[in-house]
């Protein structure tokens, strides 16, 4: 079965939010194992790399290959450093498999990061080198308690704030323990201390009144919000608001995603670049910049007993091939692509090449002629969540509070969902974008709307996906033969590393080969 | 009984955490009425206004009321505008009640605000104020899942991650709930769908797995974290972390706080002033500085039928009592300190003026040679807790990942424990906020301090308290009577509003009051 097909399989069986979940469960969120800065000791006596791709992978290494003694040469498909760690501003253009063409024409300052486009406090690799080389950040704002939580099948359709299923769920969840644990329901003997302690703590986590009701209260609102707020002098009084009732909330299935905030890498502390993810890729380039033989596209990689041997075209141009040689060669292509491309390796790590298929995703950004969602909505960074085929709605996490066009990432789906929407037009899928966003800002959205631009990866012809999908079979039969040397050839990049879709897997994978191959040179 | 004596009494009986936990449902928490920039709409005929304060109640009453056409002027004790709204940097200095005098000595771009920290999105009048002023605003950080929870009496008083106690009592709640519904154990008669789908809810929300355990697994671990995190390459491999008993997290009482970020004001998303919350007064001070007579002590507020007279002296120098003079008198001075001044209002007010205790609170700052809470242990932002007398550890939500020295809020406590702290000498306080702190962080906390500042809100001059302690009972009895204007004088700051504490009350209570004056002004 072709990766395609095996994506495919994934994407229309479970859909866009379970497959999401189930690559999470895979793997898709995780800690560093990273130390501090990468000590690679020892003289590496001339030798010399040939770098395929210059995303995070392939600078990294280039960066600290170079910082050993290595001689360090780079080949990259686009005209700039960074791959998917990518910025999309006004006058930037785009070419999709097909060549249909996009520009975007966002006002200045406003942007949006096809790839990545947060970074967590855990991921400690990436972090460390934004702060050596001097990267701006500043908080991503993941959970917004006054952004919407929508299913379309519940609710009668209308959007739901954060902050109310939130508090409401909880209050039920609670409440409905507390009574049985005062009806000594439960099967534990419970002491009686143990039984008061934990009533405390349900009364306290799901705000329940004296008598274990999760009730319309001023504690309930405290939490969930009021009818009319507080205020100040005599027009202050406030008006508590009405929980729903926990069937209906259970019922709604908004449940899904409200766990956004407490996954690991969702979890605050949650960073991005000042001005664009891309931020981090320039940085990268005024240190290794000149390293990068760019809109060079791999077509073959040899090795013999004496080197390694790739022959390239130009990406734009074509023309005749050319060829670039080394010692070693540090491969962080796509596996997508990769698998397409003639590489003498061995068996083992050919099949681990093979073995992964690409996630599809879509991203679209459009642009308004007014920030609504905070001028109107109170809704200052974050994330609105539907099961339409969007998927969710993000709103800015900088610029709070400036008048003026803002962008909004007002789509981001994978699988299933993100073919049909590349099957469309640019222009359609803007137009679709706009229809179904307005049923969450049916006020604005219509309205303000100005212009957009969409990033399908599996569209994007040097990646071909948005990233590797391991399952633990896979994982088990080829991720080690994928990471271990070949000859004179090793593999780096996202697909390399226990953090799929992630800059660190990528950052790690690279330090993990390089730590490697710089051991075996420094041992001859 | 006095103020000071309930207040002592509150204090001591309940402790900090409870006493804050009391005010919180006394109404310390709520969203703002405010609908947009107020229309003082009619011709003032010339009147004036005498303005009695220069805090945040004050700054906007006079930037309206000028430009609404009236004569303003304002007295304000400090010889700076803002009021409790106030930073500390390098330079400052601040003499407390006795004569106590301490000099700050922070590194330049650091600093502490003493009094307000933090606005709430759902705080639109002030954030309004904000945009209108070009304050630049940030993201303030709440909630951090790498902080610390601390009880002095728990897991042998080893400091916990937010992320574990959190995972770890929400897989419990559920995993507990799961049980009783999958054995029928619920008094409600729930249909087999029903089951099916809170079932699912409850497996979600908690993170358990297939067989509605909290266990160990790579489900849990992607909420609380790794032993070992996954990486890259060959050495990637994630190992899995052990949750805590449930038991255990239950008897800990750490499940105290750790609904921080779900109440209504401390909802993400949550901000800051780029630099300082005094930027807001300095914003406000550019506007209407000239208007403002500082250092003046107002001692007698007398009105009669032709206009109000206030008398004061010069706060630093003393000397001969100076008047002014004006149509009506906006007095925004807080009831701890107008209680002792000579004021002809009706008994009404005055038993309205008489009857809130102030709350007693201190905050300490503390600068370290470095900021080892990002560097060492990755703590970007939020807050440490504890049940130790310093109650809270805060880390500054700017400046990430720079080097160089930094501050912590290092103590924030109300009530008895607030008059513990200010019963010790300056340096004192400082010494033993270093030592609990090294409580929560005994790597560096000792070795790294170099010097600090301390606030003690009840022994600020001008203020004696950090907010108006309203019970529902007082509330009842004289709020209105506070409120309402007597004669010639009407009254506002966060004392008069349903958001003690808050500089959204001071903002509403001044934008009602001057409503309410506006109106009889143009009736006459």
């Amino acid at each position: 079965m072709s990766r395609r097909n095996l994506l495919n399989l994934i994407g229309t069986a479970a859909g866009g939010a379970a497959m999401y979940q189930a690559m999470t469960s895979l793997g898709h969120a995780a800690e560093s194992t990273y130390t501090g800065p990468i000590k690679l000791d020892g003289d590496p006596k001339g030798a010399s790399v040939l770098i395929l791709g210059a995303g995070l992978a392939g600078l990294v290494a280039a960066l600290e290959l170079r910082k050993a003694g290595y001689k360090v040469q780079v080949l990259e498909y686009h005209e700039r450093a960074g791959g998917r760690n990518w910025t999309l501003r006004g006058g930037d253009k785009f070419t999709e498999l097909g060549g249909i063409e996009q520009k975007c024409e966002f006002e200045r300052g406003n942007y949006i990061n096809p790839g990545p486009w947060r970074i967590p406090y855990n991921h400690h690799a990436i972090l460390d080198y934004c702060k050596r080389l001097g990267v701006a950040m500043e908080p991503f704002v993941q959970v917004n308690y006054n952004a919407y939580m929508h299913n379309k099948d519940a609710f009668g359709g209308k959007p739901q704030r954060f902050r109310h299923i939130y508090s409401d769920f909880q209050g039920g969840v609670t409440e409905l323990l507390s009574k049985a644990v005062n009806q000594d329901k439960l099967e534990e003997a419970v002491t009686k201390e143990d039984k008061e302690v934990l009533l405390a703590a349900l009364r306290q986590w799901g705000a329940l009144d004296a008598n274990y009701k999760y009730a319309k209260n001023g504690l309930t609102s405290d939490r969930r919000g009021y009818d009319r707020d507080p205020g100040g002098g005599l027009s202050g009084e406030p008006v508590n608001s009405e929980p729903f009732s926990f069937k209906d909330v259970v019922k709604s299935r908004l449940w899904n995603r409200m766990q956004t905030g407490g996954v690991y890498e969702f979890q605050s502390a949650i960073f991005q670049p000042v001005g664009g993810m891309d931020m981090i890729a320039k940085a990268f380039q005024r240190e290794v910049g000149r390293l990068i033989k760019f809109n060079a596209k791999v077509t073959t990689i040899k090795q013999d007993n004496r080197g390694v041997t790739v022959t390239y075209v130009d990406a734009k141009k074509g023309g005749r091939p050319q060829t670039a040689t080394a010692d070693y060669c540090l491969c962080t292509i796509p596996l997508s692509v990769l698998s397409q491309i003639d590489i003498n390796v061995g068996s083992a790590m050919k099949a681990a090449i093979d073995a992964p298929p690409y996630a599809a995703s879509i991203k679209i950004g459009l642009q308004f002629k007014r920030r609504f969602w905070e001028e109107d909505e109170q809704i200052y960074g974050g994330i609105s969540y539907t099961n339409l085929p969007i998927a969710m709605i993000q709103y800015p996490s900088s610029n709070f509070f400036r008048t003026g066009k803002g962008v909004l990432l007002a789509a981001y789906t994978f699988g299933a969902n993100a073919y049909e929407w590349t099957a469309l037009p640019p222009a359609e899928r803007l137009k679709k974008a706009v229809e179904f966003g307005a049923q969450i800002h049916p006020q604005q959205y219509q309205k303000e709307f100005e212009n957009g631009i969409s990033v399908g990866w599996h569209r994007e012809p040097a990646t071909l996906g948005c990233y590797a999908v391991w399952t633990d079979a896979a994982r088990k039969q080829h991720y080690n033969n994928l990471c271990a040397m070949d000859g004179r050839i090793m593999l780096a990049g996202e697909h390399a590393s226990y953090l799929p879709a992630w800059q660190e897997g990528s950052v790690l994978s690279a330090l993990d080969a390089i730590s490697r191959l710089h051991k075996r040179v420094v041992a001859r």
